[in-house]
C-alpha cells in the first residue's frame, strides 16, 4: 500500500494499525517517527481546515512540509496537472496530499509518481481521512461499532464524505440510514428517508453534512432557512436521547445544527478535530515510516 | 498569565523576565526551548512584517509553526470567529497569534480556547509587542528611561500602536506628549499640542507614526504633502539635538520621516525590528515554555 | 563570495566544489549542515516551481525557511524595496532568496543587506541557479562538456534562462547555437539561425525554452501553432539521433516539446527537477555554511 485515494485502499488490518497508532498519538509524547521525510501539499481546493490538520499531523511527527500555493502555481502557466504532479514527484517528496475539485484527479496523478499520493477530496468522490476520523470518533466512543446505526443527513448526493463513510462504516458493521430531500438522495441500495423524525428513535448516532451550495446550482430550497426547518439537528429533535452528533465542518449554524446541540455533550465536533490530527498522524506513518 | 491581550496582561516583572530573555537572545546562540511546541498563526488583516517576525522568532526557538491563510480559510465559507478558533484549538496548538482589524476579537477568543492565545494587533485598540519592542529598544537606548520625555506624532487616535505606547511607558516612568493634527488626537488626559516645534527642545525620544489612510475615511489635509509639511521628522527639526527616533514601520518615507533622518544613527527602525524579533521570542516563551 | 546574482559572481572552482556537493546529495542521506540557519524567500514574481525548489533544499539541510507572501506584503502599503530588503535583513536571516519581474533588484537589494542575497531570476537579466542546473545535469550525461554544441532555441531575447546559460556554458568550453525568429534573437556576436533543420545534425543538446507570452507585446506568429510549427522539438525533428532535450519548465506541451518527446529518454526535464534541488542545496552550503 502506498497511496490512500478510497477508504478501500485500506484492509481492515490497516486500519487496526492506523488506530492504534492514533491512539497512542493522543495520549502520550509524539515520537519524530517522519524525521528527514518531506511531504508537500498541493490543495488546488481551499481548504484550510484539512490542509492544516495535515500540516499539524506531519510537524508533529518531524517532518518537513512544503505547501504549495496553487493560486500562484504553473498550473496558471497552463502546465498539465500530470505534469505538475511529475515535477513534484522529482523533487523527491516522501508523499503528495492533493485535495482537487475533480473526481478521479488522485488517483490518476498517482499513477504518475513514484512517492505516495495521499487523497485529501477530490470532487464528490471520496474524502477517506474525514471517513477515518469520523468511524475513530465513533469507535472511541461505543467501543463496539457493530450493528449500531447511524444516519447521515443533508446532502448526501454531492458529499465525499458522505460517499467515503458509506463504504467505511458499512464494511465495520454499522447500519446507515440516509436522511435527506429527494434530489439529494443517491441512487442507492441503502435505507433512506425524508424525514429523520421518522428514525430518530433508532439512530446511535447522527452525521449531519454540510449543505453545500458550491456543488449544484439550482435551488432545492425556497432558502437554507426552509432546508433548516426539515433537517437542522436541534434540541428539539434528539431531546435527551443517547446518541451522538457528527459533521466534517465547518458547520453552518443553525442550518446544519442548532446552536444549542452544538454546546451539547453529546456533539462532537471538536473532538473530531482533535481526532483527525491524530488519525492523520497515523495514516502518515502507515504509508511513510519503515 | 497564559494569554497576552494588551500590555496591562504583563507585570513589571513579567515584562523584566522578557526583556532578560530577549536581551540573551540578542547575545548567543539561542536555545531550542520551544522543541515540540506549535504555533499557528491567523492574519485577519495583512501584515508581512508582524507576522514574519513572530515566524522567525518561533522557529529560532525550535517551534513548529503553520500559517493560516485567512483569505482562503473556513470564514470564507460562513463559520464564525468563535468556531474557527475552538477548531484550531482542537488541533492542539501551544498558541495562536492574531492580528484581526476589529477591536477586541483577540480577546473574545482567548475564552474559547485552551492554548495561549496573542493578539498581533486588533483594530485600534491594541499592538501589544510593538509596544514591548518599542520601550526594549528605548531601554537599551537609555538604559534608565524614568523621567524621560518622548513625543507620539502622527495619527494618535486610530493607532493600536500608540495605545498600546501610552500604557506602556507611563508605567515604565516616562512622560508622554502627544503631537497631532486636532482629529488625530484621543480624548485623553495627557500634555498634547498641534505643533512638535513647540515640544522638540524638551524631548529624549520621537515615535513617529504610520499615516494611516485605511482606518479613517475623511481627508484632514488636502494632501499628504500638507500633512508632512507640519508632522514629518525631518533634519531641519531635530537638528544636532540629542534624541532617537523610532518608528513602528513601515515608514512612509518623507510622510512620517525623512529620507535624511531615515539614515541618521539617531534612527532606530531596523534596530526596532531586531528587537522585535527578540522580545516576541522572550513573550513566547515567558508564555509556553515551562 | 557572500551574493549570488550572476553566473559571474561563482569561479569554476565554486562551481566545481558546488557540484561535488550536489552529487553527493543526489546520494546518500544529507547532513543537516544548515542547522539553525534561517532563509527568507521573497518571491515578487510568481514561481511555484522555483520557489519550492528552494524551499525544499533548504530544508533537505536541515534550515528553517520563511516564505512571505508579496501579494499581500508592506509593499502594497508603499513601503520601497529598499526599505524591504533592509527590514528583512534586520530580523537576521541567514539569506534572502529573491525573485522581481525587473532586471537588476536583486543586485541593488543586495548593496542593503548584511545576510547573503539569491537571485532566483530578475527580468530578462539572470537567473543562476537555472544555468548551473542546466551546466550540471549536461555534465552528468556527458562527462565531458568541453566542445560539445548546443542549441538553445525560442524566445532567447527575453529569457534570464538564456542569459545566464549563454555565460556559463561558454565558459566551460560549450559551443553555443541560438535558434529563433529574428525578432526573438537577441544582438550578441554568436552563431545563430532561423532554422533548426540547418543544424539539428550537428547538435549534442537542444535547449527548449519557454514561449513567454508575457514579456513582450507584439504577436510575432500568428499563432502559437505557428510558432510551434517551426520550433516545437518533434519526433519528427530528432529522430533517432544522438542527443539531449532540456527546457526549464513548465513545457508548453506541443508548442514547445512535443508529447513524444517528453516521454523519450533524451529528454532530461524531471532529472532536471531533480538535479535543481541538489544543486540549490549545493549553492546554499557555499554561501552559508562555516
Amino acid at each position: 500500500m502506498r497511496h490512500l485515494i478510497t477508504t478501500n485502499d485500506l484492509s481492515e488490518k490497516d486500519i487496526s494499525e492506523i488506530y492504534r497508532l492514533a491512539d497512542s498519538f493522543l495520549e502520550g509524547p509524539t515520537p519524530h517517527l517522519l524525521k528527514n521525510k518531506l511531504i508537500i501539499t498541493i490543495f488546488f481546493e481551499n481548504s484550510t481546515r484539512t490542509r492544516s490538520s495535515f500540516e499539524v499531523a506531519a510537524k508533529r511527527l518531524g517532518a518537513e512540509v512544503v505547501n504549495l500555493d496553487v493560486a500562484k502555481s504553473s498550473t496558471k502557466k497552463g502546465e498539465t496537472l500530470y505534469d505538475t504532479a511529475a515535477n513534484l514527484d522529482a523533487m523527491g517528496p516522501n508523499a503528495i496530499i492533493v485535495r482537487h475539485k475533480s473526481s478521479g484527479v488522485p488517483y490518476t496523478l498517482s499513477k504518475h509518481v513514484n512517492c505516495s499520493l495521499i487523497n485529501a477530496g477530490d470532487g464528490s468522490h471520496a474524502h477517506p481521512t474525514q471517513a477515518l476520523l469520523d468511524l475513530f470518533t465513533l469507535l472511541r466512543h461505543f467501543g463496539d461499532v457493530r450493528g449500531k446505526k447511524i444516519a447521515i443527513v443533508g446532502d448526501i448526493k454531492n458529499s465525499r464524505v458522505a460517499n467515503s463513510n458509506i463504504e467505511l462504516l458499512r464494511r465495520f458493521g454499522m447500519e446507515v440510514i440516509l436522511v435527506a430531500p429527494p434530489h439529494f438522495l443517491p441512487k442507492i441500495d441503502l435505507a433512506s428517508t425524508y424525514d429523520i423524525r421518522e428514525v430518530i428513535d433508532e439512530v446511535d448516532a447522527i452525521m449531519s453534512l454540510r449543505t453545500q451550495t458550491e456543488r449544484h446550482r439550482y435551488p432545492i430550497y425556497a432558502s437554507l432557512k426552509d432546508y433548516a426547518r426539515d433537517f437542522c439537528i436541534t434540541k428539539e429533535l434528539i431531546k435527551k436521547r443517547d446518541l451522538i452528533i457528527l459533521h466534517p465542518g465547518p458547520v453552518h449554524r443553525n442550518i446544519d445544527i442548532s446552536d444549542e446541540v452544538l454546546s451539547d455533550p453529546r456533539c462532537k465536533v471538536l473532538e473530531q478535530v482533535k481526532n483527525g490530527v491524530a488519525v492523520r498522524m497515523g495514516v502518515l506513518v502507515k504509508l511513510l515510516h519503515g
